[in-house]
């Protein structure tokens, strides 16, 4: 099948070089399980290529496609989205127990769903998620080494560019994604390690410092946030439970923990749109008593964040908070790119539902209660959304101490 | 995603609604998995859309795409040859078991692996046979609903229309497609329902005839066929163990039954090239002794024919004998599609390995060791080739009595 490319061909090789070496580490006789947009195709032969280069033994795409989503929003009976397919989730997790590393690909339409019955998506998202619960845990707990990268679909480019013609936008959002993505560089690979070695710095010197709470003030905002006992700080590079060091998301501009989930107290206000699934949820005000939201507004989208919220019992508290400056390349870009792997790279946010069992001192030895008992959250989503900008302050605070500050304006306070 | 498509969009319109409401009469609440070339969407996003409104609950689509394949050839290493993903074969064999409705679409260039090392494409083969065995039990016991069509891929195009340009021969195996499959009438549903009547008559009189023995003779071919005992012929429509009655091949001119696996014997020549899984094996002769091939010959794609009979015990005994008249529309055409779907459906065959349990009087309540005191062969391939040509008779033998002519010359003598 000869597929026609718009996009600077060059670049997406290095892209894909990126994903295989740097993103996953892929090792000797590795699996490797795609899951893409078909219209990601050329990125995807070009992955498979870099991943058989570097020794891997099996390339497994599986490819879904937006026109049957909403074929199937559209005719359905209404029964089917309480379904998902469980056993292709189930043989998912298999996969991973087997050490197959994971590659997500993104670039789908942001608001593919907008138009569709918030009851039907909130349905189909309950049943996704807990069909795939297993999988989505190997890959939260690091049991193997997973990246996510994006391609440049033509309906999302369309959102993020209304006003150019299609393939001018495609190419902008492709020469976008490269740029976030450290691709522009004559050595992307090098880059990371650079990259790499601040996030580092940074948050190790959070661990370090031990905060029992953030407290993060802005317009709307005035939230305690507690951390979790025994909490670390990560960012970029994670060494994941087969022993390989993976860079789960490109870009990342992010140093993130876990929050304790009885400790997260006050109001905050969110900074940019949060695209959900196919749908746009705007303006997110939430109240959060003894690590519980008790009240939640959004000016759009609010009845699909409302079912998200009643998801299963985690999903009204934290199992992330992270720290992003605002002077972020993709901050400064000043595009917005209605995807979460980006724009949660432009901003502070935190993240609805199940921890990463990583971010805990020991964080690979801990068993599920002792996770619990440090006040790690658990849950069947994992829901970023964006409170940080260029007016939020943090500051960190033990007990009894002054408070040591973090950000101001947005950025780090040294 | 768009996708441009020159087929006449009408005539795939009605293959898509043909392969969902006769090929597969699928029903409400029933999922449906696709295994398709990436290339196939069109015909794919016309398949759910048809499968929906007739009530299907999930289509869960699984593309290939063939220049991951041969990438995979290129660059994997060679102990990558020696795995399948057993984990998803797994799961489509649970996701039979829980009555998923099975369409697979073939499209791709049939000599895809011409160049490619013989012995890697065999101990591939053999990987995936071992990993899929239980789904395609599932399949070949009729346990579900199933059905196959065809997409008209460039590739292949090119290889049924050398001379002509890429769009045109796409356009014309296209038309080639739509003919065999009798969409090119007003009401398909009702062309086929005339026409698995017709098959009907004959499996019915040649089960009446209880033959011991068909006797095939013609050019390099002298060779008996022992029929297994309670053996039944079967053609058009079949009653799965589901209750759903679907017609498995889309097109389809055969009536077929059980060969004895212990009672073949004489010399057989093929009359048409076989297109396994990208090689092309042609002017196969081969010699039977009490059910088994002990001599095996082929002029093109020796190497890969002597690998598939060595990939088990089954696969040098037969699962299948076929008879199809030398006046069936996809003979008449005259073309050589180098695809089984159709070529079988042009000329007599015969298949190695795995037979049909359907195959048998009372066939749904066999056990697996009734089959085989009856005479079935069992194996982990089943491969269809052809025998048959204007020049060849067959006889039907009881074994005391008059041979009763059959075929003459390439078709039904009565």
């Amino acid at each position: 099948m000869t597929v026609k490319c718009i996009i600077d061909e060059d670049k997406l090789d290095k892209l894909a070089s990126l994903a295989v070496n740097t993103g996953l580490s892929i090792k000797t006789n590795q699996d490797l399980l795609i899951t893409s947009p078909v219209e990601a195709l050329p990125l995807v032969r070009r992955i498979a290529l870099h991943a058989y280069k570097a020794g891997a033994n099996l390339v497994i795409p599986i490819f879904s496609d937006s026109e049957l989503t909403l074929t199937r929003y559209g005719y359905a009976p209404n029964s089917s989205f309480d379904k998902a397919p469980d056993w292709l989730y189930k043989g998912m997790a298999e996969a991973f127990n087997n050490n197959t590393a994971r590659l997500a690909i993104v670039g789908d339409d942001p608001m593919l769903l907008e138009s569709q019955d918030p009851d039907k998506i909130g349905r189909s998202n309950k049943a996704v998620s807990k069909a795939s619960k297993p999988a989505r845990e190997s890959i939260t707990s690091f049991n193997i080494n997973w990246n996510i990268i994006a391609w440049p679909g033509r309906s999302w480019a369309a959102r993020v560019f209304p006003s150019l013609p299609i393939d001018e936008a495609q190419n902008q959002l492709a020469e976008a994604i490269f740029l976030a993505s450290r691709v522009n560089t004559s050595n992307p690979g090098e880059a990371w390690a650079q990259h790499n070695a601040d996030l580092l710095k940074r948050s190790s010197w959070l661990t370090q410092q031990n905060f029992d709470y953030l407290h993060f003030t802005g317009p709307g905002t005035d939230l305690k946030v507690g951390l979790a006992n025994n909490h670390a700080w990560m960012g970029g590079a994670s060494k994941c439970q087969n022993g390989i060091i993976c860079n789960p998301n490109i870009p990342s501009e992010e140093v993130f923990t876990t929050p304790h989930r009885l400790k997260v107290d006050g109001t905050v206000s969110s900074t940019k749109p949060l695209s959900h699934q196919g749908t746009l949820i705007d303006e997110i005000k939430v109240t959060f008593k003894e690590g519980k939201i008790i009240e939640a507004k959004a000016a759009k989208g609010e009845e699909v964040l409302k079912k998200v919220l009643d998801a299963d019992e985690g999903a009204r508290r934290l199992g992330e908070v992270a720290l992003v400056p605002d002077s972020s390349p993709i901050s400064q870009s000043n595009i917005l790119f209605f995807n979460t792997l980006f724009d949660e790279n432009a901003a502070c946010h935190i993240a609805l539902g199940q921890c990463y069992s990583k971010c805990f001192k020991g964080g690979n030895d801990l068993s599920k209660k002792q996770i619990q008992q440090f006040g790690g959250n658990s849950s069947m989503i994992h829901i970023d959304w964006m409170i940080g900008s260029k007016a939020i302050n943090i500051d960190g605070l033990h007990s009894a101490d002054l408070p040591t500050p973090i950000f101001r304006n947005g950025e780090w306070a040294n």
